[in-house]
């Protein structure tokens, strides 16, 4: 098959035209505004070499679909740019494909375009998500306010555990449990009404809590200061950290964490319609994030979250 | 600097919001769709080693320009979606970006987000262009009809010989001429309105003329006759043609050509605004395109255009 043959057999059907245009018109109704959002991921970098094309399917996607969530937006369609060393096999494509036939109908989104390229190197891929958000209601990073809960969607970490335990540095018996969270995220699609309607500002921590709530404060020009003894671990994880086996730290600066973060202000607390973590407050001062151990201690960690460079 | 210093420093002020968030929010006005669309260029395979920042930036945003022009709409915004090898250094990025900055103003967009990582190999660029078209005004592939003329906005295979004059394989005193050509494409943005007003479909020419128009024959269901008499070249082509230094045949299936193929009928053409050639039309028939020679005969070629595998 050549490449036009690929896209036709594999990529096309993940479309609603056929993509049999270099364009997709995109009908957005009114009284919404448009979200858009992109994160590539890179052989070696972001996955390991040899990673099973579901994973790679699932992260990428859902990657994208977790920055939709955190803004409060329902998705719409994404645009699909693969960079292949060699020529794909279709057993390969079959099961890439697949996985994104499935998300797209679990997350309710399509494939509106995108492109199939040749690469030097690694295999890479790149996503633009677009979502739709009732007008002037999107979240942000901005927004926080000096009083508001500094709110988690869930426990951190397990991603971080599953990475280490894929390469061999973590042994436990529950591997299969976190190397799932690290490969197969799950975008909080499902809280975007519930965050438009109560919180002011929501971060997905993608870049590890510290990290996010950093870009919080930055942008929203408060101080985080969150306790310790209050960060949703998984009971899985609780064990790895009473025998030593992982780090606080390296839980809440690891990254790849799919978890929102949120800012609430304490009297909308009570309406959260979804499983919540009151983790501490944001306060006046300049932007950064405290983290206080059992005795108000501020704990200093030595790295605040994943960089490129 | 680090990933975020760099963001910051080069990439944030080719926003409107400084990049503060994982999602911008954009406002599409009434009365638009919204055009989607993307394009990979990755080192190595779209643009040599070591190619100049200034040309890769020029081109990764241009041919993405050059598709919305394509499907008569005017720019909105796009993501940036980088992966390089190191960490870049700043005369680099500078460059880069500067070209992005001008570009910005030449054609109306902004970057409205994208994401930087680090990736094994070769140096990659993924953009995704959004644009706005009158609701139900957009151009595609399909709607050519048989009796429609096949026009071109101007001359082809220009970019084929850049590619060719850089990698030496052909001597020209017009080198700097044909590699502008290769490297510095234009996008047809100024014909969006006369197309949306006057043509049936319209595409560019990236993967080479006779790909692209065949493309517009599967997606309309015609076939599309031309006569290679009217074919425009631009006058140092021409010389190369007659000397033999280069053949009919590699300048309509080179590819990197960003003129526009249109389907208009012929009630039409005398309302086109803009420079134009009617080099052909479509008639009924099987999805083909055959190229006629002076004496009616239909020429053969080995290769339909540009393919990744």
């Amino acid at each position: 098959m050549n490449e036009f043959e690929i896209i036709e057999k594999y990529f096309a059907p993940l479309s609603r035209d056929g993509l049999r245009d270099d364009t997709a018109v995109l009908k957005i109704p009114p009284g919404f505004d448009l979200i858009v959002t992109s994160d590539t991921l890179n052989e070696g970098v972001h996955f390991p070499l040899g990673e099973a094309p579901e994973f790679i399917a699932h992260k990428a996607l859902r990657v994208n679909l977790s920055d939709l969530a955190a803004a409060g937006a329902r998705p719409l369609s994404y645009q699909l740019n693969l960079a292949f060393v060699q020529k794909p096999d279709c057993g390969w494509l079959e099961k890439f494909t697949g996985v994104l036939a499935a998300d797209q109908a679990l997350f309710d989104i399509y494939c509106s375009g995108g492109d199939t390229t040749s690469i030097k190197g690694g295999f890479s891929v790149s996503i633009t998500a677009l979502g739709l958000v009732p007008s002037g209601q999107a979240l942000g990073r901005g927004g926080a306010k000096a009083g508001d809960a500094v709110v988690l969607s869930g426990p951190v970490g397990d991603a971080l555990i599953g990475l280490e335990a894929l390469r061999g540095n973590i042994i436990t018996p529950h591997a299969d449990f976190f190397a799932l969270a690290y490969r197969k995220p799950l975008p909080r699609l499902a809280l975007a009404e519930g965050l438009r309607r109560y919180a002011h500002a929501a971060v997905d921590i993608s870049d590890g809590l510290i990290a996010d709530l950093g870009h919080v404060c930055r942008a929203s020009a408060v101080t985080a200061e969150i306790e310790l003894a209050k960060i949703p671990f998984s009971a899985q994880a609780s064990l790895l950290l009473e025998s030593g086996a992982v780090s606080v730290e390296a839980l809440l600066t690891g990254g790849d964490d799919y978890q929102l973060a949120l800012a609430v202000p304490p009297e909308n607390i009570g309406f959260l319609d979804f499983e919540h973590y009151v983790i501490g407050r944001f306060v006046s001062g300049s932007p950064k994030v405290e983290v206080l151990d059992a005795g108000g201690e501020v704990l200093s960690f030595k790295k605040g979250g994943w960089q490129h460079f």
